[in-house]
C-alpha cells in the first residue's frame, strides 16, 4: 500500500468535498493518484446517488425564473427528503438552475421530465417519421432498425429534460445535475413537473 | 341643464381618474349627482372595455408568483396589445396580482380561464353528479333542470378564472378586474394561460 500524504488528502478534500476518511481511502485505492481518486469518489458518490433515488420525497419546494422582459417564463416543482434540506442555499440554487435550464431550452425540447412520460402515441408518430426517414435511404431493413433506434434516443435527449445536456454544463446532463446535488445533499431528490411559457407560442 | 361646478369635476377626476371633458358630461347627465355620474362613467368604461376586447392581443408578459415558504407557485401568461402597455407598471402589477389570486384560490378552483374551455366531458359529468343529487329531493323534473343549471353557474364560478370572485375584491369578477384594467390602460387584455403548482398535490 502506497503511503498518502496529508497534502494529498488535503488537495482531493478541496476538489470534491468529501470526507477526510474517504479521501484518504480513496488515494490508497488509486495508489497515490489524483484523478484515479477523484474517479473513484465520483463512482462511490454516484452508487450512493443511485441508492438514495428509491426514497420517498415529500418535502421540496415551487421555484419559478422569468426571463428578462418577461417573455419566457418557467414553473417547477422539485421535491426532496425533508423541509431542511429544501431550505438549504444548494437546494434553492439547484432549483433555481433548473428552472433557468427549462427556460434557455427550445420551444420544442424539454416537454417531459422522465423517458417514461412520453406518451405512447408521440413516440410511435416519432419512430414513424424516423423510419420513412431511414428507408428513403435504400438500406436494408435491418440496418434501417438500427438508424432509427439510434435517432430516438436523439429524440429523448432533446424532449426529455432528465436527458438533456445541461446548459450550465453541458458536459453532463440534467439528470447526472440532479444526482450531484443528491450526492451532495444526500438525500433523493425528484423533479416533480414543470411548465414553460413563451409568449406568443403554445 | 344643472351647472357642474369645477369643484364637482375636480372630485370626480379624482374619484374615477376619467378625463375632464367626461366628467363633465358625466356630471350634467346626472344633474349633479356624484354617485351617479360614477355609474354613468363605470358603464361607458365597462362599454369601451367591451369594444376593446375583440383587438388581438400579441404583447404581454409572463409572470410568477411564488408563495412564501415555496409551497405554492403560479406561471400566467397574460397579453396585450403592445409592448409600450406591457412595460407600464400598471400591468405588471395586473399579472402579478392576477398570479397572486391563482396561488390563493384553492387546488380545486381555477382549472381554465374561460368557460369555453371547459371540457364537455368535465362538465357533463358534473351535469350527472348535480342532476342526481337534485332528483333526491323528490322534485318534479322541470324543477330539477332549474336546480342543475342554478348549480351548474356556480360550478363555473368555482373552477373558470375569470368568473371567480376576485380575491383582492370579492365584490367583482376576475373578469370585472381585467375589463377595469382594459378601461385603465385602454387596450385589449387577455389571460391566455396559467399553471398552478401546489407542492405535493397534482
Amino acid at each position: 500500500m502506497s503511503s498518502i500524504s496529508a497534502q494529498q488528502v488535503k488537495e482531493l478534500r478541496e476538489r470534491t468535498g468529501s470526507g477526510m476518511m474517504e479521501c484518504k481511502r480513496a488515494l490508497e485505492e488509486a495508489e497515490g493518484n489524483l484523478d484515479e481518486a477523484i474517479t473513484i469518489l465520483r463512482k462511490k458518490g454516484q452508487a450512493a446517488a443511485d441508492k438514495k433515488s428509491g426514497r420517498a420525497t415529500t418535502e421540496g419546494l415551487v421555484g419559478s425564473y422569468i426571463h428578462p422582459g418577461g417573455r419566457i417564463g418557467v414553473l417547477i416543482e422539485v421535491n426532496c427528503e425533508t423541509d431542511f434540506v429544501a431550505n438549504t442555499d444548494d437546494f434553492k440554487q439547484l432549483v433555481k438552475n433548473l428552472a433557468m435550464h427549462v427556460a434557455a431550452a427550445s420551444p420544442e425540447a424539454a416537454r417531459w421530465v422522465h423517458r417514461e412520460e412520453v406518451p405512447d402515441e408521440a413516440l410511435s408518430k416519432e419512430r414513424e417519421i424516423l423510419k420513412s426517414q431511414a428507408q428513403s435511404t435504400g438500406k436494408p431493413d435491418s440496418v434501417i432498425e438500427k438508424i432509427v433506434e439510434g435517432r430516438l434516443s436523439k429524440f429523448y435527449s432533446g424532449t426529455v429534460l432528465l436527458e438533456q445536456p445541461f446548459i450550465k454544463n453541458t458536459e453532463q446532463t440534467v439528470g447526472d445535475y440532479v444526482k450531484s446535488a443528491i450526492s451532495t445533499l444526500k438525500e433523493n431528490i425528484q423533479i416533480r413537473r414543470f411548465a414553460r411559457f413563451e409568449r406568443g407560442s403554445d
